[in-house]
């Protein structure tokens, strides 16, 4: 059973999920800078996501790489995790539109936390298949930054309702910290 | 005549439509959890139509992998089917902000009769241009699945008028029925 | 200069346009049958629209077929193509819902002349590249097919200042007649 | 590291961009010729900027032809393009809705400068990754056309306060300058 078509669709859902946000930007109705100012929020939310959509792409990419055989299981999880990755647009709107107030921005958090779910879900499915001793699991290993990420949404969530700004500095600080793709699997490829 | 590009169109039309659903998804007025309840039904409805998708997509996938020649009928064949896949959007949203009334709900059956009809459509234009002794015709067999299947939809229809919720619970079943892929042809894939 | 990411965008750029003109059908305010009154033109307005979608895919998908090299000019040969084919859910959702007037009607049948004309242009551009000797040539021959659509679009124009239906039947007609891929280039496609 | 999946998920998000563009084409209220007219300069701001996306599109094909290897520094700044390019559907609605008025034209501006530096960014990465000696750096050479563009831009911008019809005038010059397809990269591609 061949990965080429679960790329294929993965990189489809992908590409539009990241170019969908782009229409909650709505043009103001002025023309004048001020004008633009009410959609700085919603700027900011769009570069966040487009960032995270950005990283879970680069890293399924990477992941996939490793992964010699797919099964029916591993095309479940793989739609889960696009469900979570779906909800991105309507979090990202809802959050942008209302200045990042306690609420959305916590419904924010808990996407992000299913979305990582669901990739651990996944990579868990591909290490099954391909066997504890695949290059894939080597190059995983325990997945420490996978948890410390998981780690800092489950704080950053209660955060939220009291300073949510202090929520979405730890969003973007998580984001920065997966900007370069996994380097233990990079190094895997080129070992070869 | 190959089917790579025929797969690729229909990845594309498949990745578009299982996204643009969540264009539905309107974030709320307001930020508390209570503005997020209208929404609520629509959500249901948006797992529900996304998990149809990914069932087809899985098997469309995996009849296709039995495939080896495509003709212009069967060009149309599929063409037909993404027609009535590209009306669940359509459906879910109608569906789905009247909170599953009779109305909505039988159409949103009629939409899967239709979709169901289709794709055995295809499946029967495929067998035909492969032979009847091609693996994929005994992988089919007599397709009880998809039989019992159209059986549940068409008892699902009148019940939406009366109690539009036992036909819904009707129409998630059989997508759960359908959740693991066509185990029949995953058993020929991998006896190669 | 391979011709496959042409493909590849092509496809990607298709498969949208087909989708993105659903978005057109609005679910209704009500929910009994009679709410989808108002939606009946739109829903034919987008399978006809569908159909010639269709058709410039599975027309172009066997042209393609034929063709062994691209160049720069091809390229946008292409893209102008696709231009025009990006007009049509424009025109689509304006005649379904001015329930076929006779302005509306005029401009879909423009968008048709010009997407037809781009065809030609492309095709011209492909022969060129390919040499009058080659595989592609032959099989398209003098195109009597494509005049004959055109001559049809050109006398369902003025039509549809009078009485707009009969330019509705016209472009109903011609999208019947393609529906059968171009069987001159399946032939030379079996013929190898 | 394979090119292809990134170069498919840049043609996938490519697709997106310029199909979605069409969709702030609404369709008038009227159904008169005259209903038409206050969407002509959205119909032209449309097409400028669907011959932009070309140009990139085109620009890019022919740059990821001359390369072999990328890397993770790549994907992101791919990834930075793309994040540039999809602003343009953005700024098109707006430059467009409100007739080429100064400061939606100075941002209509802003977006191609960023794209232009983005995408000398990912040309730098290229070159670094594929080495000095190697054909796309001899193919690219000084990039002098890349650098009169962004001059052009840099004129056009300031402009755009006074006379934002002169500014797009600049604009539309740019393009069609571009409209070949690099032919410094075709010719490279040919000698093989």
């Amino acid at each position: 059973m061949n990965k080429t078509r679960m790329e294929a669709f993965s990189d489809g859902v992908v590409a539009i999920l990241i170019t969908i946000m782009v229409l909650e930007l709505r043009p103001p109705e002025g023309t004048t800078w001020q004008a633009l100012k009410p959609i700085i929020p919603v700027f900011f939310a769009y570069v966040l996501s487009f960032v995270y959509i950005g990283i879970y792409w680069a890293n399924h990419h990477h992941m996939l790489q490793l992964t010699e055989r797919v099964n029916g299981a591993i095309l479940w999880a793989n739609l889960h995790l696009l469900f979570w990755l779906s909800m991105v647009p309507f979090v990202t709107a809802w959050m942008g539109e209302h200045h990042f107030e306690p609420v959305p921005t916590a419904l924010y958090g808990i996407v992000l936390i299913c979305a990582a779910a669901a990739y651990t879900i996944l990579q868990r499915a591909l290490i099954k298949e391909q066997g504890p001793g695949s290059r894939l699991a080597s190059a995983i290993g325990p997945d420490r930054k996978g948890l410390v990420s998981l780690a800092i949404y489950l704080i950053a969530l209660p955060i939220a309702f009291y300073r949510p700004w202090i929520s979405d500095l730890l969003y973007a600080l998580v984001a920065l910290t997966w900007l370069v793709p996994d380097s233990r699997i990079e190094h895997r490829i080129r070992e070869g």
